[in-house]
């Protein structure tokens, strides 16, 4: 510890690095329930890449494990501190560097919120498209190195699909440019592809180059009312099928309707047991006709109610609603997030085998999904202090992980494998596959100190 | 070279290895002029993975090179033969196993051709829009090694935004199953997409499982004559900054045109001395409005000429002219490719910088471009038979290689390094980022037997 301490200072200044078990403390977990954690042994407030890079050479030199941490919103674990770890926190490296408008990229340090982002963009009439439900607080450092996703991701893909190019940190404290910052390029392996997704296991991003879009059309609100699961999954194929590309579709069930009208009485489950909510914004008449096909696919498959919302207020409202589901939910007691991803003609009888396992664990288990790219987020919820049905609940999430695998799905879409996940990714991929993980790993990592234990094990 | 005969044969039937010198020659090369090339020790044409497979793990234990090979149309020698190396054609492997409308993916064979892919997606309603030059004859494996791209991906993106997933014979022998069949996903490191463009150094694609779209929206064509490049370039920048997302937007330059013309008597080069044809597929109105927003473009930066075509046959005419320039041109000589990728705000300041170098070695560089993507190909044609003019030619290709780098470009924007490049992506990459690509390579091939001598220096 004297020798992490003295090293640490000797590296950055003395008010970038914290050691007192209160400061530390809420930099020692992200937001997934039930993954394990500890104290870190400092955490440390980097203000430039150079300082990350002479901390991580220091942690490499001493063996010393290195956590790097966005907002912290993570909900699988990837951000919890390890035993004699060092957190680093990018919440001091916040800066958009540029943005440019004739090349449609930014370039930002990895601790600027997701949201932030977006405005800045939108003053130049851009548009970076990643939209997950943490945007207002989570930083773009830990939405790439989760591979966020969100409701527009149907349309306009996945914060891999966004990211040019990048600075990292490597394991031996290097500093390396990856990736390009022109529309096209194959110059050498996609290291900054890989990068994404890793959860700090290859590298620290300290910048980020992100491709952007023009400012998109307006958007139409379709809603429709369903009796039951089945036929909402009904609903998404005959959507899909339709040609139409909506950019959103998703999909709430009863639990959650009825955990936000208890809190907020938005009235929401009044009209049926599932939402589906979709977005369309193909320009001008295209959209509207998209938006009547979208609607006409809800009838089709036995809506109880479908309508365009010609309401903006009300459109917003219910996609807000949308975003209070997880809150709503952690009212009523622990919330064990799920992020499987399945093949989408596979999610009406996935969601069928969801409320199955609920029963057979006695537990409630409430469903979001990204419905139009089979990306459910189904949440078991425990009442808080019974540790029996906290057990059960454990046992329900790992039943609903080998779903995933046994449907031909992944056990995560878009939150990452952290720690929660570490048993499902093993029985998804092969053991070939995770030797050819470790192998990377060792590449770039020799000292195997960053953020060491997560995503998979590291012996076979 | 006993033990790889008798080790080839015991693995693969008779009929399906090459040894004689004739039979080889016509796989020991691609297009790539001037790139180095021997004749392999042998080339086998294996039927099944577990053929590739067995060859691979059969080379690995002898040490013996193993060269990939699609349908041989690369520009860069990626797929050249070297010394004492097997060739691995999939020409065999041609099948596409399942095209899955509701899913939107289809899996296929490494060695179907890329129209062939394209024209059976389209019975069903679906697209795969990666669209290389190439299309007619090229392969998907090979496609994916390249990452390839084509006009399409203004709009559209490349190849590596359609691969989800692939099985692999990596350095080892083994098959493994990389990525996905869902939307999303990111359980583990991205290894499907360290696959794509990396030129069959990591690992054998066996199979490919590509996302789809649906059909797309009629296209109109706009089509602007300019008296200079420099104005042809304004018109890019304005039609990028107008907003229009363009699905195709190509430049031609006056050595291209005369060569089609002189061939083909198209009369193309009678209205300018630089073509620029855009292509907008938004549906309904919205299109209409796109194209005029082009044309539009292309006037105020100073077009000569202008059209929205109404004629469809005389608009494929016009595309299909811009297919026939490399031909065109090879009529003429030996033709240097170049495939530099720089930001879109250079490619004028680029383009004149390269009739420059022309000037400077006294060779003719004509030059086609994926202009909306900063993309060029600048061609060096060399009269044949004339040394001395291959020199200068040779010397002028690398200064433009250099251009690239200097202008914050790449080398290889869709073509990939093979050969070619090798010297211009070690001055691209860093030391610290060559040596990274060094120890993926040593972790996934740790024989060192996938195309060695390929796309980065093996020692630094």
């Amino acid at each position: 510890m004297t020798a992490l301490m003295s090293g640490l200072h000797e590296v950055l200044p003395a008010n970038r690095v914290f050691t007192d078990p209160d400061a530390v403390a809420g930099y020692a977990h992200d937001e997934a329930a039930g993954a394990p954690y500890t104290l870190p042994a400092a955490v440390v407030r980097p203000t430039s890449t150079a300082e990350v890079a002479a901390v991580v050479a220091h942690c490499a030199a001493e063996g010393i494990p290195v956590v790097a941490r966005g907002a912290g919103t993570g909900l699988s674990g990837g951000a919890n501190a390890v035993a004699g770890s060092v957190v680093v926190s990018f919440e001091a490296m916040d800066r958009i560097v540029a943005i440019d408008r004739a090349e449609r990229l930014a370039r930002v340090q990895p601790g600027v919120v997701n949201d932030d982002l977006r405005a800045a963009c939108a003053e130049h009439g851009l548009w970076y498209p990643p939209d997950p439900a943490s945007s207002p607080w989570s930083t773009i450092g830990g939405n790439v190195s989760t591979n966020a996703g969100g409701p527009c991701c149907v349309k306009y893909g996945v914060t891999r699909d966004y990211v040019l190019g990048m600075e990292v940190v490597t394991g031996r404290g290097e500093v390396v440019r990856l990736g390009r910052r022109t529309a096209k390029g194959v110059a050498g392996y996609d290291l900054a592809g890989l990068m994404v997704g890793a959860e700090g296991t290859l590298g620290l991003i300290t910048e980020v180059t992100v491709r952007l879009r023009g400012a998109r059309a307006a958007e139409r609100t379709v809603v429709g009312c369903f009796d039951d699961l089945p036929s909402a999954g009904r609903a998404v194929a005959e959507v899909v099928a339709s040609g139409a590309q909506p950019s959103a579709l998703e999909l709430i069930d009863r639990f959650c309707l009825r955990a936000v009208d208890d809190w907020k009485r938005m009235g929401l489950s009044a009209d049926g047991n599932v939402l589906l909510l979709a977005r369309c914004d193909a320009p001008g008449v295209a959209g509207d006709d998209e938006a009547e096909t979208v609607r006409a696919a809800f009838d089709a498959a036995g809506a109880t109610w479908s309508e365009r919302s010609t309401d903006q207020a009300e459109a917003d409202a219910l996609f807000a609603a949308r975003r209070l589901v997880y809150p709503a939910l952690a009212r009523l007691g622990a919330v064990l997030t799920e992020d499987i991803c399945v093949p989408r003609t596979a999610v009406t009888d996935v969601l069928a085998r969801i409320e199955q396992i609920a029963g057979e664990h006695d537990v409630r288990i409430a469903c979001i999904a990204h419905a139009g790219d089979g990306n459910l987020h189904p949440m078991v919820v425990v009442p808080p202090g019974d540790d029996e049905a906290g057990a059960r609940g454990r046992a329900a999430f790992e039943r609903v992980v080998d779903l995933a695998v046994d449907a031909g799905g992944t056990v995560t879409g878009e939150h990452g494998v952290g720690l929660l996940k570490m048993r499902g990714l093993a029985r998804e991929l092969s053991p070939a596959v995770l030797a050819m993980h470790r192998a990377i790993k060792n590449a770039l990592d020799p000292a195997g100190i960053l953020n060491p234990g997560k995503v998979f094990p590291a012996a076979g």
